[in-house]
């Protein structure tokens, strides 16, 4: 059986003007790699409503699952989760339960409960909190889609908290083997491999660096004894 | 008048699988805000001729520019020409110019032209070819979209290549100003701020490092004395 698919929306004007470069999408990719989840896809998009809703029902009608990161936190420019509940045409306001969270964390911690942080209790009616064990704000999965926070320490306790609710598949397996001869002279062979393994995945990826160049052709699969047989005739043709 | 916008694709499972970070789009990213053009969105997707040709075809209509990288190497699984080609309906063959570039290159570095390395010259019909200084194989431009190599190197070589064939509008200018205090306690006056100049985009960016924690709130804008005067307020009310 195929394996579940999934897509990664990444929100942040901060992305796309070259300011911050993004760790979320690399960190989700390695986690569901290795909970057999197949990312096939990753779109970053601005703090724009429209391109927000849009980005979530197309990849919501397309994948099995959609991860979401940023915009959830309490200033103006957090709009994610009212985005979210737009796109799945459901209202939003402040939960109970998220609420009871936040106080209890600013009790603990002497802060303020103000109205900018109470901001983060609004969630979108029938969603699931996702537990944030570091700055306690939760995060929502509403249908497929989940919403998690930007800053890399939370995104990745969020994912930590949601993974294990979804059901996985095979993990995919990869192996890599390093080439020191230009891509265009091992091409040929390398090609002729790949159509002997139609259920593999072979990839060549070039490297340039300190004057040497080669690949790294990797390898990936479900079946480990493919995958295995794949390498050893690999290892054989550029021994 | 409004800048022209853009559009990155960024084509590669070595990204999905979590494997490789890319580094092109943050590249991209900075030259195109210095440029004047709007990087408004960026998409990840799979080494899939479906998934490619989709993806091309839809960034090609909404923005003004469609930015790709990854996939015209000698390889089987660089297939983003042939791609291109098909989403804009028009045949691919290998050029004439294009196959003289590789020739002269093998010719000097004392390289085989084989039938892999020959890929490489094969062009969509009516495209214009994006110089390499690198390593000679060339990129192409087809309607508005702009078609280079992957490796970092030779992408930012063709990058430099394409951009002053472009028109850009004026460049976006920002301002950076570092608080040391959580984002909900100066949510409120930033939103104020933010109300305030409708034409500039505020934006706040969440931090928690060795224990520190706070915003860096990023004002940008066309407008350099805008930028100046929203600064100046925002430094008052957190000074």
């Amino acid at each position: 059986m195929a394996n579940p698919t999934a897509a990664m929306l990444v929100i942040g004007d901060e992305i796309l003007s070259g300011r911050t470069r993004d760790s979320n999408m690399n960190y989700l990719a390695k986690e569901l790699t290795r909970a057999g989840i197949d990312l096939k896809e990753a779109r970053i998009v601005s703090d724009s409503p429209n391109a927000i809703v849009k980005a979530v029902r197309s990849l919501s009608a397309a994948y099995d699952h959609v991860f979401t990161s940023g915009g959830i936190g309490p200033t103006h420019d957090d709009i994610t989760a009212e985005c979210v509940a737009r796109a799945f045409d459901t209202p939003i306001g402040i939960r109970s339960d998220a609420r009871a969270l936040l106080e209890a964390h600013y009790a603990r911690t002497g802060g303020e409960l103000n109205a900018a942080r109470l901001r983060m209790a609004r969630i979108p009616d029938g969603a699931t909190l996702i537990d944030n064990p570091v700055s306690t704000a939760p995060g929502f999965s509403i249908g497929n889609v989940h919403v998690m926070a930007g800053v890399p320490a939370v995104f990745e306790a969020m994912v930590a908290s949601v993974l294990p609710t979804l059901t996985g598949g095979q993990p995919l397996l990869s192996q890599t083997l390093r080439i020191e001869r230009g891509e265009g002279e091992i091409a040929g062979p390398l090609g002729d491999l790949a159509a002997e393994y139609p259920d593999l995945s072979i990839g060549s990826y070039p490297f340039q660096t300190n004057g040497i160049f080669g690949a790294h052709i990797v390898i990936r699969g479900h079946d480990g004894g493919q995958v295995d047989a794949a390498m050893t005739r690999l290892s054989e043709l550029f021994a």
